[in-house]
């Protein structure tokens, strides 16, 4: 465990316009800090990309702060303990919950979650057993609340929300039909995922094959893209619909939104439309970790992972999220599992 | 109680473009029909004209089955019973629940509801204590859901169902801010409904005034009109508001839907949007029947109706709703009342 040598940062050097690129950040290198009391250093083992931290790039924010200039950019990580003044924590010990695009971090303990020891990978933590699948957890049985029979549509099916949405609402009974970019995720969505179809949303005719595919309407709707699918989903929702709002991935590049569905179908077909972040109950956490940790375990719920090598492919991997590039969840593999 | 002679019917002739017109109706005479067993005759006395009727004048339907062509325009009633054969109904009792319009109809008894005689005028029943009183009641009970301090608004406030929400608004103890057309709407919705604010939509500066009756935004919002008042409102929604989605009067005469909100907004503020139709849980007319019965009685529950004289008027009536000429609950008086 050492706490000497240099940290690397990446740190938001201008405002992307459209699509994040390499030359929007730069690397910036320190000395490893040393843990005030109270605080942890960690050596970040893996780190998070999740298509949230483009809207942390803009100026303008509804409910989170906006990364500054020269400030290191935000996410998840899992870490080793290197350094504690905080007697919670010990040297070599492995944790969730310190945030940045850096080598090393400093963090009061209290925001530290420890992980258990060969429950699960490690990476785990950060994808179905952490914020995305949580996610998934919070939107399928909050507010989509599919029933036995119902027709259950996600969107980014392959990704880390919408593949364990869609086992999700599978579990309940539902039909549950992916939409995901492209031949290769949509046939993973269907063969490994054991969703009952995917629509592959770059088809010319979307509309047509998400209609031929829920010829009984569609009664539950996770959204992660917005744009083109959500027109076509909304097209063929149910009376009685429930619409769980998580993510318009599709936009996140955009400067100015597009107009939106006109609402009138909301009225006469009843339909809940319902915004959520899951970080506003954070107890669903730790409800979905103890539930989810045996069923990662024993194979039950499938994921996927993309791991890209190496801090400084942070950005690249960013961007490609906002585009499909990746298939299943996104990681950065800042240093090695001990 | 005479069930000999002509009874009148307005029936569809045309299916509206636009505006309905009185040529698109037409008026049809025949005899004032004999009810078989099980069945009841009634005299309209009061025909109730609401905004939903000009999407029952379309072909295509969502959630209800269109007029057809020749068919008795449908709507809400207040009649006499002037034959009856069920045994639960005799000439002279007052009832609602016959539907259309026409002079006299005959409807099955179960689907009568007898009106207590005193307890409220009768033309109440239609309005504030009918289905336009329990709509707003649904949307404010079971979607808005204001709060103490709270910010709610309502649009159409001063129409049958915006007037009843906002004052039930105020009883939680929210701050309520009408939208209405045109200065004495608003003034009766502040001087008489007592609202805080009242936002005349037909203001060159909307979007101004709202922001400047709302500094602490909205929290929740009724919603009768859609449109500008719609994209006005949504610009100032707080974290955690919800919509209840009752009408969009502004667009009901349009053959092809304008496009709507972009929808980002909803995830970023965890806002609810909610579609819903007070016939869905006939259990609350009921509910709310016996709990405003009094406070009409006593004066506390504000309502102002718009009275127009003879059957013949109705499709004016209709046309006349659509475009906020009325002020108040509209009716149209069919017949004396006993």
């Amino acid at each position: 465990m050492s706490t000497t040598g240099l940290r690397r940062s990446v740190v938001l050097k201008r405002r992307p316009s459209g699509e994040p690129t390499k030359a929007d950040f730069e690397i910036r290198e320190d000395s490893i800090p040393h843990p005030q009391p109270g605080e942890v250093v960690t050596r970040t083992i893996w780190l998070s990309i999740d298509p949230y931290m483009r809207g942390r790039l803009r100026e303008e924010q509804t409910y989170a702060v906006a990364v500054q200039i020269g400030e290191v950019m935000t996410g998840e990580t899992i870490g080793q303990v290197v350094a504690s003044a905080d007697p919670a924590f010990e040297p070599g010990e492995l944790v969730s919950g310190a945030r940045g695009w850096q080598t090393h971090s400093v963090s009061p303990g209290k925001q530290l979650v420890k992980i258990p020891k060969g429950k699960a990978p490690l990476s785990a933590y950060l994808g179905v057993l952490g914020m995305p699948g949580a996610t998934a957890y919070a939107g399928v049985t909050e507010i989509c609340k599919p029933k036995r029979g119902e027709t259950f549509v996600v969107s980014a099916a392959s990704g880390a929300v919408g593949s364990v949405a869609g086992q999700l609402a599978k579990r309940a009974g539902a039909r549950v039909i992916g939409v995901a970019g492209g031949p290769d995720k949509c046939l993973w969505v269907q063969d490994s995922l054991g969703f009952d179809d995917c629509v592959d949303h770059r088809s010319m005719n979307l509309r047509q094959e998400l209609h031929a595919a829920c010829p009984n309407g569609i009664d539950a709707y996770f959204e992660n893209v917005g744009g083109a699918v959500q027109a076509a989903v909304f097209d063929n929702l149910n009376p009685f619909a429930r619409v769980a709002m998580c993510g318009m991935v599709a936009q996140y590049n955009e400067k100015t939104m597009p107009p939106g569905p006109n609402l009138g179908f909301v009225i006469g077909k009843r339909v809940l439309i319902q915004g959520f972040i899951v970080t506003d109950r954070m107890e669903r956490f730790t409800e979905w970790r103890a539930m989810a940790e045996p069923l990662v375990a024993d194979g039950s719920l499938v994921y996927r992972e993309d791991v890209i090598d190496g801090l400084e492919n942070a950005p690249e991997a960013l961007s490609g999220i906002l585009t499909g590039r990746n298939f299943g969840k996104l990681l950065v593999k800042v240093s090695a599992e001990p």
